[in-house]
């Protein structure tokens, strides 16, 4: 199957946002984010180069979905990275929505995040620390891209990745849901290690990230319910964003097991 | 001044490490990085295209160094970015040694890292927690290319960057130098928050973090003091290795704070 084939010409679509919704699906690339959406079910179909599929007969014989096996110009053309892996996959775009979180304990929000392999380091992260759901809202990266997909390295298909358009009402829904509103920013006056020791960080919580560049807008930023920072002990003007929010979501995840409140709500639940 | 001028030629050949160690110098891309290399004194000279030279007048006046105005071909040739920020210095490499340090407290060490934007955000994240060093050995990426570089913010500036050839003797060093040394490994029995808990992180500490496909060698982690993981709470295999190195330092920098020991040591030291 060469790079103009029909089914070629489909799934090479889904390097666009908006072929993705429309289509429902979405590219997963390279063998961990493929055997990620095989174990959760998502997979629909795959396309092989030849050298690949020797490579990876044995997750492609147990994927339980059709092989397309493709000449290496097409599994190029499949591939949004310099050095393809030959392995590309299509699987079913999630379509979870904010409403179907059931009491959630964690939540990383992604306000207009502006860099793909940051918004997926979070997601992975986020699944690293337990979190319950990641959402991204406001103007910003498709958390479906190529490369957030590829930064997640497979935690796209173990918890809710939910896009939600207004960050405000993202906020007031969380709030709705139980969730305390945790904003960060650089010029916090308090900071995880404070709030964590005052405990703060015990109950139901929902942190807020901004972007890199630009941090949260104001108007996001006053409707949370507190601010902290990431303490920077030596010369650094901050950290990266993927860096500090996983410190803020271990943080979390710290302070629940401390408080001994872990297992009463949603941990561990599958979608 | 245009590409092919020998003051650009020689800037340019600074894309190479054994050129970065033959001058002497190395480049740093982008405002933040040419301010930081400014407020250390390292930098030497500065490219800049007429674009930038307007956008960047005040550092450009209070630089301290010569500047030279290039044509766009040649602000994109000093470049390693796609969208190039059309700032360009040189600056000083510096050359610390493992032996140079006093009593450190707190230190990085990468062994046989391969993806330059991770140790580039390494090098960040040590400084943010009041790492006193890091260090690089094994055969990996030289931390002085222009991605790493770009990762750091202008952390290169704040702390000593170290390259060591030999993992095993660096270990040796380091622990010479008071350091307990604890390798980082997913499979560890034992994770950060049960040795924070135990007092393991009071004292002075060396981290070993290794590459992020293969981890830490066998002869290097068995080389060190302990070996501790990084708790994954969800379904993720593993943390992105800058991800996983900043809540290892950060860490280390509650622990020293809660132990009530930080300042005793060389804290806020500055080469």
């Amino acid at each position: 199957m060469g790079p103009r084939s029909v089914r070629v010409g489909a799934a090479r679509r889904l390097h666009k946002a908006a072929e993705r919704r429309e289509q429902g699906r979405f590219l997963v690339e390279g063998a961990q984010a493929v055997g990620a959406a095989v174990a959760a079910g998502a997979l629909l179909e795959v396309f092989v180069g030849a050298a690949a599929a020797a490579r990876h007969e044995a997750l492609l014989r147990t994927a339980g979905v059709p092989v397309r096996v493709v000449t290496e110009a097409a599994a190029a053309a499949l591939s949004e990275t310099v050095t393809p892996q030959g392995l590309v996959g299509v699987a079913t775009l999630p379509r979870h929505r904010l409403a179907d979180l059931v009491a959630p304990r964690l939540v990383a929000v992604c306000v207009a995040a502006n860099d793909p392999g940051n918004a997926g380091t979070v997601i992975r992260s986020a699944d690293a620390a337990g979190a319950d759901a990641v959402v991204f809202t406001g103007s910003g990266v498709d958390p479906f891209g190529g490369k957030c997909v590829r930064s997640s390295a497979g935690s796209h298909f173990h918890l809710p990745v939910i896009v939600e358009t207004e960050p405000v009402e993202t906020i007031a829904r969380l709030r709705a849901q139980g969730c305390r509103i945790v904003a960060t920013s650089g010029g916090a006056a308090r900071d995880i290690d404070a709030a964590m020791a005052a405990g703060d960080l015990d109950g139901p919580t929902a942190w807020l990230f901004g972007n890199e560049a630009h941090g949260l807008d104001a108007a996001v930023a006053a409707a949370a319910d507190a601010t902290l920072r990431v303490p920077v002990y030596g010369q650094a003007e901050s950290l990266n964003l993927a860096v500090a929010s996983a410190l803020c979501l271990y943080a979390s995840a710290r302070a629940r097991r401390t408080a001994g409140t872990e297992g009463t709500g949603g941990g561990g639940r599958r979608w």
